[in-house]
């Protein structure tokens, strides 16, 4: 009864979650630069019905009653999530709350103006201040967590996630790779390929992106592609809303960043449609969420097989251009092109290979940040010493492309990084275990056969949305707790020279 | 100090409305079948808390505290529509409001169904059950406000409006238009004009549309123009959504469609930006956003002075089909073409001039089935008796396209219908008062210049919105109580013989 009561409300939130995602999916891709002010109340006004809505006290009785009650699996698992939702949404203050939420967004506003002058000095005080609060919310998460601080934020993005579990894989992925990313990076010098020369019309790209999409199992009765500023994920299971950037002078890049968007999309999508409006239907996690566009991307896109399906498409949306360049558009070009590495500043841009350094970097940085055992006033010259260290790159003087980069610590968001390489070790294991169960996947893939890749993932993943725990999970789809094992194989097969 | 706590929360309620405006066009013009079933179900949501808001015992208190406070005359005429929407919104009970809803939804589902069909029968009962609904709520509404059943239901699309001011202006202008008619279609298929043939390009249509939309003042920075299968208007003041089809044997008629949408969107763009979160800052009534679409439509864009200005830009859009059809595409022809006149069956297809005896018909229908002195096994009977009378037109067994044409009824908007020609009349006279006051005003448009009317229109009219009371802002605006003079000129002028 009081479960029952729970499950309305949070119908009810969803409700307003469904309205939520859709106007920001329209304030990146369709809105006048007019509508944006009334578009910020409308979506500050959604965010407080919301949290009044998950934070009433009729809320906390409700959750002390259930817990008495019988509930079958699915019920009992999503009252766990409700339960872990209301605890974080209630444990702070209010005060705090607002005065994080305004830190953000001046920081935001900071860090869009000082990042193209390379202004640490004007970022370095607005960085200062939101730090301290979010570590005066994290003392106050992870007393009531029983975690460290920064736990206590990993686990608003990585529910149940731990700090020994991370710094554990990653300490072990690190000693892999720092011999290993010279190696790759001569390698792949060796057989760097050619560039494919533009302009490539947007249009015929669109097409093209759209025409992979469905190939790979988007369901576009379900959902849209459309351009934005930066590329996204967005709106709800039963309509999800993927956008790209297009480059007219480089096809190859967005195509990959809308397979990888289709996968995030292909998750949602994926979901058990019986419980989308509750907090046990939602996607796992985030480094879930970048386990599958990762899967989709690096695992399947980027790979020969897939080539083998997609070359010939390349070629027909940009019949001129292969024409003219029928080298470039050569599966073994193509296979090179996408399978590059090279050390480089830029997280976002950065290959399979160096692109867990990034993420290593900040989260050691992050970690000791919001531990207290270093101050903003630090941070320039770690970030240099790091990236020296892990990729013998000099970043000295250039904080535009160095340390304030990411958008992620100018709007408070601790504890979000190592998601990401998290996620590519789930795609590897993922993907391994997929083999072992369909040996023939590769075959499958190079004649643009996906069936047996989604049912897998279906089964194991998507329909299982939030019931396990994150660990529990892993182990139910792949067979074994995470580890680096099939990261690390997966990076030696495709990038390690055969010497 | 209530007055201030009203303020605040309408702005809230504002917030609310922005996200269900915004979703809606979305559902109209972006979002895939299968987003369907969500969206309804946002949608409904915040509808329930939009009510919950609105009508909350706190509400009621304020209001009362408030009528004790001085205020100023925004802030006075603020409260009186807060007042207002609050009496519509807290007089039914909850019970019928439910009943009401479900009735208009099912109703609409019947209709969509059974329409294409031409069966009445199926359609029949569900109108009954509406009707029997929307007598039980008007005779509610009507005790309280003290009207009489239809001026209730009236009033929630014409603050204010009376049915003996309707039923005065359309006995005199039935008078005037049943001998009309004849002659003005006599007149019209002596200079018929030869039709415009396709193809023409969608993508040209748009931009042609856009370049027009441009011209007469629409502000792009706040607003957009999209493609659906229903035009419409929608957003919000700061960002308006206005939507169009295509029909690629058929520019002319689309590119009306377009300026008169722009002429709903610019009375919105140009509301008072203070107000736009208040019940004062909207747009006085469903007759005053008609009377603004129709101004821009029937008044400017189908004169012989606007075609001056858009003739070479018709041509320019579709150089091949105006280089193969010069004659169609002369300014001559143009506006022959543009002023047709035809009796025909069909409301939203009708021309200026027969479109008033569609709305006289429904009017004269609704009142008799709202009041009680007919019931809907008498409606198709009654109505092909009308059309005979009005347009001598034979309807007998053409349900489709005769008393089920309208999705109105079908979901339970009576009282909306006679908005339509007050429009049109409050159009013609604020036309006939802007001539006065620019007498050059036909040479401005014929070069493009539309500030002069832009600015009449500003002062008068859009920066008034709620400000006065419809018939109050009549006066001001045009120096006279609405009265079918002018209507009756233009409709003269326009399409009457010269003999």
């Amino acid at each position: 009864m009081s479960y029952a009561r729970l499950a309305e409300r949070f119908e009810e939130i969803s409700h307003l979650d469904h309205a939520h995602a859709m106007i920001e999916w329209d304030q990146a891709t369709m809105m006048p630069a007019g509508g944006g002010e009334a578009r910020a109340g409308a979506i500050g006004a959604l965010e407080e019905i919301r949290h009044a809505l998950s934070t009433a006290p009729e809320v906390e009785a409700w959750i002390q009653a259930a817990s008495e009650e019988t509930l079958e699996p699915w019920a009992a698992a999503n009252l766990r999530e409700i339960q872990r939702e209301h605890r974080r949404n209630t444990l702070l203050p209010t005060k705090l709350v607002g005065a994080r939420a305004r830190a953000r967004s001046r920081g935001h506003g900071i860090w869009q103006a000082a990042r193209p002058a390379n202004d640490w000095a004007a970022f370095a005080p607005a960085l200062e201040e939101i730090l301290a609060l979010e570590r005066e919310a994290a003392s106050i998460l992870a007393e009531s967590l029983g975690t460290s601080r920064y736990e206590a934020l990993l686990d608003g993005y990585e529910a149940g996630g731990t700090l020994a579990q991370v710094e554990a894989l990653f300490a072990e992925l690190r000693e892999f790779l720092i011999p290993f990313i010279p190696r790759a990076a001569a390698h792949s010098r060796a057989r760097w390929g050619v560039d494919l020369e533009g302009p490539f019309d947007v249009e015929a790209q669109r097409q093209l992106g759209e025409a992979l999409m469905r190939d790979v199992g988007f369901d576009f009765a379900r959902g849209r592609l459309d351009a934005s500023a930066h590329p996204f994920c967005g709106g709800v299971p039963s309509d999800v809303r993927i956008t790209t950037r297009y480059d007219e002078a480089d096809f190859a890049s967005a195509l990959m960043g809308v397979l990888h968007e289709t996968g995030h999309a292909k998750y949602e999508q994926g979901l058990p449609s019986d419980w989308t409006a509750q907090p046990v239907g939602r996607a796992r996690s985030m480094s879930w969420h970048e386990s599958q566009s990762l899967l989709q991307e690096m695992q399947i896109s980027r790979s020969r097989a897939f080539l083998v399906h997609a070359a010939p498409r390349m070629r027909e949306a940009f019949p001129a251009r292969a024409a003219a360049q029928p080298q470039a558009f050569s599966l073994e070009n193509l296979a090179q092109v996408y399978t590059r590495v090279q050390p480089s500043k830029i997280r976002v841009d950065a290959d399979e290979v160096t692109y867990p350094c990034h993420v290593m970097l900040r989260t050691s940085i992050e970690v000791d940040l919001v531990e207290g055992r270093m101050e903003v006033a630090q941070l320039p010259e770690r970030w240099d010493a790091e990236m020296q260290t892990l990729l013998g790159i000099d970043t000295r003087g250039d904080y535009k492309d160095g340390c304030m980069q990411d958008i992620h610590w100018a709007v408070g968001a601790f504890g979000y990084f190592p998601t990401y390489t998290l996620g590519a070790m789930r795609a590897a294991q993922l993907f391994a275990a997929l083999r072992r169960d369909l040996p023939e996947v590769d075959d499958a893939i190079a004649r643009g056969e996906f069936d047996g890749v989604d049912s897998w993932l279906r089964e194991r993943v998507w329909s299982q949305a939030s019931l396990l725990e994150g660990e529990a999970l892993m182990e139910a789809a792949s067979g074994a707790p995470l580890s680096c094992e099939a990261f690390i194989a997966h990076l030696e097969t495709r990038y390690g020279d055969a010497k």
